[in-house]
């Protein structure tokens, strides 16, 4: 990878500029690491998710440098400072190859669900790091995973320590459980994404006659390994104080449980919804924004109190790979409404992208070889997918060089929930996705054929 | 199929009781025409989409009766009244053997994408009854379906009448269209479904310099046969004053049109939209309530001015498969917040039914088996699905019999956007569709499996 910083032109275009040579313009053209954007599009076609291996690399080497490695078991302090651990959120982007960057890292792996469990096992990600979560999981997850040896599930449902229990004993498992707390924060973000409220469907209730009950079970069964407590309280947020606030609560919770029990509780984690950068408006906060506080609170307290303080675990996933992925999409049909909008289409839409039409998300895009356009010959115009429905818009009031069917445009920050949330409506096959290491790119999904998509249709 | 009327129960439960034995409660049990719906559920597994045979070919048949057979060009009144066709709008929901239905109804299909075309090839319906919108149909989608005969293409985009004379003139073809018109008509429900509006991303705007100079090139085209004009005013309607309001305008196009090429339009397509019954709040109209006042404003319009009266065209999907398509999950985790909300979870969620979180759409359900509960018995619960996000909740505050793990539960009249949406969120694979015809279920569309759902991934 040798990229000729002096050849870079500087642009306002670019909604990573910052980060070094990731994605930048030369010669006019959008470069994501050392490869031309719209040289991607001809090689692999759109509507195209591209992802940049360096800064997907870059956000894990961040977190070790300034959670793992900071706060390591290994610092010789001994117990009385809060270690720290990590999980990949796998729900954001998961495929085997991601799985494989995930374990090269030495991050935990977060799952939801029985389909996320496959997929990480299929690639060869080993059972004992990976983490369960879910509100709901099955009997036939929970005996999967437990058969497989899964290193901790994140009990959620009132009933699920007594099933887990009873699958674990016919398994001769000890399982490692903790249990997701609702720590009653609001935290800002879109309502669909606000997960930490006393209303929510995740947790279970701090209430005296709720939790302690199964805690003391947790800790008395031998066949669970009681571990700690979880909590997450939203999405996409920029601020440490919701984080900080439910950090309290927990430890009172721990607190309690260590008096009652006479236990200590080894870990305390503290959910991911850091926040990423999707418009200009947006600043991300490091990593540090939000674990210092928590380690500094969590130290502290356990301090005054004489507790051993718990090892602190974080669940980043679209931090990690969200501003890192961008989508390419050929733009068709170009529509001048008289004294109305301007519509360019793309070929996509939301069935590759449904966050605009869920959340009312913004993003912010460019034509890939127009990307050096100034500012006063750009015009605002609609970008909109090509889906049979109204809602089926990208960006609304985007900044754009003039447009011309078969140009390619560039939509930024789709790494996160753009693949994983993606359907098959309007029967459009599932995009592709590549990942760019320098300069060279592979692909880590192959374009979805009509064969494949209408295979299960008898 | 042998109902014993006497034995069905009556009860409040069952949203389309009215369908004589289609939907109904005998021995405490839901029955899907002639089945147990929990037999089903059994049988295939949950999530499961189940349809109604019979609901469907009643609806094909409703519109035989008031709208194709009524207005029928075999009615021996000639040319001084209009004519009638309709296309099942295949973006509801597609599949193989719903096109098979579809062609044995003698219905034509509108297709909106490469992907449905290619379904309806594969299904073995004759392209020539096809039908073809999309605001920005690709130029290999385009070839495709001009190469294999299409029916009748839907011009959306302002550029698109060009490409596909240049593609059908390679192709030695003279290819039938329509002009999707902007009707600049408002009409309720959710905006994402909206279409009428002016600054709609769908149609061509029927201003003075951009409608008639592609109509004029369309009629004088060697490789175009120019059908007419199509619009779509909005989706689940129940008033037929947008269409009248439209149809108005469309027909001074039409007029004008005929002054200035001396050219009958031979087609009027009004869309769909035609509103289905989600819950009792809402009641279906007859198609008749839409058709009957259209029609007749087109006759009454075109004898004024002595036009020969357009075919009228109608495009139903939702109303033929919405209500006629049910779900059918499982109980898991029920958690009841104390001085909150009690939330009874399901196998399923925003994987198989994204309505409810993106456009707010609000259904009915109730325990299969415990259908005949009284209302005093019921409970208000929120059902929520087993996605790791705040929004999956399926239906807030359902009224419901006491819940518990394993029971079957029906969520109603999801036939239409359900599948057709279906995403593999939290990797959560595409669930199983049935058929129940009299006392007979067939699958017809098999559940999707790990394997396949992750076999694009490299």
């Amino acid at each position: 990878m040798s990229v000729d910083h002096n050849a870079i032109e500087k642009t306002d275009a670019v909604l990573h500029e910052g980060e070094d040579s990731v994605f930048y313009v030369r010669d006019g053209a959008l470069y994501i690491e050392g490869v031309r954007a719209s040289d991607l599009a001809k090689k692999y076609g759109t509507p195209l998710y591209v992802y940049s291996n360096r800064m997907i690399r870059e956000r894990f080497a961040e977190i070790r440098r300034d959670f793992l490695d900071r706060y390591s078991r290994n610092d010789g302090l001994g117990d009385d400072r809060a270690g720290a651990y990590a999980a990949y959120a796998a729900k954001a982007f998961l495929t085997p190859v991601m799985c494989r960057i995930v374990a090269e890292e030495g991050f935990l792996l977060d799952v939801v669900s029985g389909g996320e469990f496959f997929t990480a096992i299929q690639a060869g990600f080993p059972a004992d790091r990976i983490k369960y979560h879910g509100n709901n999981k099955t009997i036939q997850e929970l005996e999967e995973a437990i058969g497989a040896g899964v290193g901790r599930i994140v009990i959620d449902g009132l009933d699920e320590l007594f099933i887990i229990e009873e699958i674990a004993e016919r398994a001769g498992r000890i399982q490692p459980v903790l249990f997701r707390i609702t720590p009653e924060v609001s935290a800002g973000a879109h309502d669909h994404i606000t997960t930490g409220r006393r209303d929510s469907k995740f947790g279970v209730p701090m209430d005296e006659d709720v939790l302690y009950p199964l805690v003391g079970r947790a800790v008395e069964s031998p066949h669970i390994h009681f571990l700690g407590l979880h909590f997450h309280v939203g999405s996409q947020l920029f601020d440490p104080a919701p984080y900080i606030e439910a950090t309290g609560k927990a430890l009172g919770v721990i607190d309690e449980i260590n008096r009652r029990f006479a236990y200590s509780v080894p870990e305390l984690c503290i959910g991911g919804g850091f926040g990423i950068r999707y418009t200009r408006a947006e600043e991300r906060q490091p990593y540090a924004a939000f674990t210092g506080p928590v380690v500094a609170l969590v130290n502290s307290y356990c301090e005054e109190r004489g507790l051993i303080p718990p090892d602190i675990g974080i669940e980043p996933g679209r931090s990690i790979v969200g501003d890192a992925g961008v989508t390419l999409y050929t733009v068709g049909s170009i529509k001048q409404i008289p004294d109305g909008p301007k519509y360019v289409s793309i070929d996509g839409g939301m069935s590759d992208n449904i966050r605009p039409a869920l959340y009312g998300a913004v993003y912010e895009a460019m034509l890939a070889d127009k990307a050096a356009a100034k500012a006063a010959d750009k015009e605002t115009v609609t970008i909109c997918g090509k889906l049979c429905e109204s809602g089926d818009r990208i960006i609304d009031g985007a900044s754009l060089a003039k447009a011309e069917r078969g140009d390619i445009l560039c939509v930024f920050s789709t790494g996160a929930y753009g693949y994983s949330m993606a359907s098959n409506y309007n029967k459009i096959p599932k995009a592709a996705a590549c990942l760019v290491d320098g300069e060279e790119a592979r692909l880590i999904v192959r374009r979805q054929t009509y064969e494949e998509m209408i295979a299960p249709e008898i």
